[in-house]
């Protein structure tokens, strides 16, 4: 039983501890939020954790295991380095810092600890994106072509970051899981709409070896809630909608190659059969204490590692770079290998 | 009753030529195709009109008053040359040529021989997009922030064009109706999937004076096709929805703006109704046949001219260079106004 | 503040408490439940809540000001009935009675008593239905013509109940409600798929006096879930889909009318727009319980009253008595007045 | 070559003609109707066809091998009875003829004469319904529960025809088809909601043997048009929906069964894939005009053949009797197997 201690009991906070209550590898030891309106609804939905009002104080509480970071991005760097350096194991808010300096600086000090440090990529433990990793990996879909993805809604600005490190982040860490290989350059467009807020949609295209081709269209000011991914592979394609009750991963065996006769047509077509295979309905976020819990048990690597937290952010700084150019591309010159 | 010539039996001239029939002010009185199985379909259904297998006799038929050109791109530029310089109207289909330069020639020539010249982007005159530009020119949609399409499918792969000049061509013809006005940069990366075929994935982000930005997202490779395009504007957003069969043109009375008190959110939103007005259920050719014969007869500008025309192709050809060069943005100097 | 004594906290019994804690004018005062572990979820999330093992106990307790049965349908009558002999307000999960009979002795012993008998039919209390009862109301729809309802899903089967006392209970109470008057008779067919269990499928025709038709589909036996109903009037029609996240209401201004000319078509339609209306997010069930409050504290009549429930059981058992002879047509002869 | 007469030109014939042309087994060779107006459409669309304003002129016509009678219905009788007589092969639309007994005269002296009598039930040679009947008879859906219907919109109201006879004959002819089997009784509700015009909408309970149910929901005054039919069966069950351009058939590996143990629920619950397969994309028209051939050729029994079509026309009476009692069950007592 691993005792957790929740930093942040805002917008995020209130779910992680709840996971964790549900998870039965963990417990929720400590709550601490310098709000006290905050603290109030955790005492009355963790009667049995101890409440702190200092984030600080509960780290270096000796009875808290593990730290879970749910604060504002600008504090994950230093709340991150204070709980390592105090030994302890954590798992941090995504992105995992607001800087590639910064989050570099973790995945050293966590490794040097010996500590496991772990990024909350969520959707990485959802039953549709587990099916569609699973459906590449075991060669179902081919060769991969493209990831396209489009996540918009009306709402909530951000105050802290813009639509890029909000909503992208999402798709950047399922491409990082999905794809097992580093981007080498990316193109992105950016545009505050509303005066005095943050960036509130984004365009990003991102360039992997091979000619592999990653597409993504974030946007906090959009009419309806659209959260649709199409995933191109040489055998097969899917449709991953997110929005829908059942049927969240549709796969489809179509597709196209090249005519084999010069006076057919260029390219010839395949339309076979449509299947949405049924996904596990375990609740990711339960998923993912379990495998925190795991992973601190047996010093395995998590599935989404510190290692991984880095690439997601360093991704993240270079598309934020190329909006300030109009999509000049730049490079990604650290070709690490995902773990 | 204009006495018109059709350029091609292939796909789309068949529609040209029914349409002509169709529009009640207009009779197709010559059909010219080399392929002599294409001319037998012409005879069955236009049982009335001339066949040819030249198209330039065609062209220099007496009787002929007007020619539609329904051929490969690249032939588009010199049999509208010899059209207009043997002083018949002209309708060319999208895109209008295979450069700015040659696109531009036309437009000089058409110019000096005082014929009309006109291009074939046929979604102009659809209900749809006739709807969208009035609630955009009454103020309803309020300032223009963004539009954001998609319109990918699974084939057809062109052998003489990519997927950037055979679809992202509607987008643009649409945003010059639209907007009127030119944009200043365009990034674009593209990809080309099956060998030995043209590009048939693409994403444009294209940059408009006062931060409008427009996105589109092209594919020939896509499991289902989507035709779905959101517009946003700071007193209301669109959806269009081509495939649906009622309901295409969705307004919404929702947004964001700016907050007003420091202690409250960032933002504050709007949530509305929605309104799907009833839209024209004309057919969008025979329209655009209408509007052909209506500025021959009066000396008018067409709704899609050929100034149009070249401001399509040259956005064309710039976003063709930015995929060569990642998202590398391209400028577009020359600020013409649309008409 | 109203004290609440909850009976039952299996299924719905946390719904309700939950309803009461947040509804501002009550508050939870006794939980009564049989079940230990089902207490033991309750003393988690009603601390302040006193706990009991018998219902009875709980009703008599004096502190308990009004008592909210959620226990099987077979123990409403005698559970509602022991609470109002105590003087106790009562809302009682529908449907209210296993028999009209004894609907109707809870309806008179509740008058004889002087406390508020109240149904709980959540989804009059929706913004959805409240939006509809409102277009109906303002005459907005015109004369009604019909009320078409498909309510099906996979399971739950129950056990004490068939699917028409389970599903139909919904689209009867929301006819009541939006109609205001009583049918003449109903027409119904069932079957039981599932060896050993109730009906778990079946349509029912239910006429009212001027023509007007009221169409029910219910069925735990489908694929997947919908909850989509069409009503037909003859200024407008709407489409309530309660499995959308938004747009759960759409009014269309569409409609037919017999042709004025003997020389033209049978009838004429007219395609205007369609209109989605935003709806009131507020829970149903916190608006329930203010309801609830406000009847207790002003002695006013619930929107979903006793005699409401009654005449609901009484549509419901000649349904039944209907399915028992293929649809023999079953009148309804008492005809009560709606409040 | 069969040489084929079209009987009536208005809205179904020149479907009949085209896919006659289209069938590479059969000829226009005469077409008939008393309006001039529509032999003119037919002499541009069929300039080989020799044109006449006289039907029973043309089913006497010697080179005419079999008549197509696309009239209104209350024609289909006489001109169908005597084209039989003429010795020639009919396709007659649907229904067959207003009357059970009608009907049976022409299944009769089709028999006689040796003539080949099939009925337009164009479903049936759908991509769909081949696919669907597929899925049952392999006994993939397991055992049949329940097959329920929704084919609603807004028009056309007919004049000689109500709604029954119009729409929720295809359903039943669908049903005729699927199921092999007769129904034992029929219990129906309609009503008229335009003065003067016949009954726009009706529900229809249908009884099979063995407790199988099929439930019809057809109307002409619906705001939108919906085409969905679900299908229960004990292994799986299908969607069908025709308002679909991909995916018109899903098939879910979806199911429940009696729990076997008296401590558990009642039925136990399956939730598998799902899955749309690819459908022959032919025209159903032309499959339905060569199958007509190759009965002529071969003196085969058409799939729907006139015995088929007479049980549709017996169900459509009964179920018409019944509206007229509110719902009275009608036996239906000729138990005829189907072919």
């Amino acid at each position: 039983m691993i005792n957790v201690g929740v930093a942040g009991y805002g917008y995020w906070g209130p779910n992680l501890a709840r996971a964790v209550s549900e998870s039965g590898c963990a417990r929720v030891e400590m709550i601490a939020d310098r709000d006290s309106t905050a603290r109030g609804r955790a005492a009355q939905r963790h009667p049995a954790a101890r409440l702190s009002d200092d984030i600080l104080e509960m780290i270096a509480d000796p009875k808290v295991d593990a730290v879970m970071i749910a604060t504002p991005v600008a504090s994950h760097f230093s709340l991150a380095m204070a709980a390592i350096q105090a030994g302890k194991h954590v798992l941090v808010e995504k992105p995992m810092a607001d800087t590639p300096q910064r989050a570099a600086q973790l995945v050293e000090a966590a490794a040097r600890k010996g500590v496991i440090l772990m990024v909350d990529h969520t959707f990485i433990y959802t039953g549709a994106v587990q099916k569609i990793s699973e459906l590449m990996h075991s060669g179902e879909l081919g060769k991969m072509y493209y990831y396209d993805s489009t996540r918009v809604n009306l709402g909530i600005f951000q105050r802290d970051v813009d639509v890029i490190w909000d909503l992208a982040v999402h798709d950047i860490a399922i491409l990082d899981h999905l794809l097992g290989a580093s981007p080498i350059a990316v193109s992105a467009s950016a545009a505050a709409c509303i005066k005095g807020s943050p960036a509130n949609m984004a365009h990003l295209s991102i360039y992997y070896d091979d000619g592999v081709m990653a597409y993504l269209n974030v946007n906090w000011l959009a009419p309806v809630k659209i959260r649709q991914t199409v995933i191109g592979g040489s055998q097969r394609m899917v449709i991953y909608d997110d929005m829908q009750t059942s049927e969240k991963v549709k796969v489809y065996d179509r597709g196209a190659a090249p005519g084999s006769d010069p006076y057919e047509p260029l390219v010839s077509y395949r339309l076979g059969d449509m299947r949405a295979p049924a996904l596990s309905s375990k609740e990711a976020l339960v998923t993912e204490v379990q495998e925190f819990a795991r992973c601190i048990d047996t010093k395995a690597t998590p599935l989404t590692d510190g290692v991984g937290g880095l690439r997601v952010v360093e991704l993240l700084a270079a598309a934020t770079l190329s909006t300030t150019r109009r999509g000049f591309p730049v490079e990604l010159g650290q070709k690490r290998e995902a773990s």
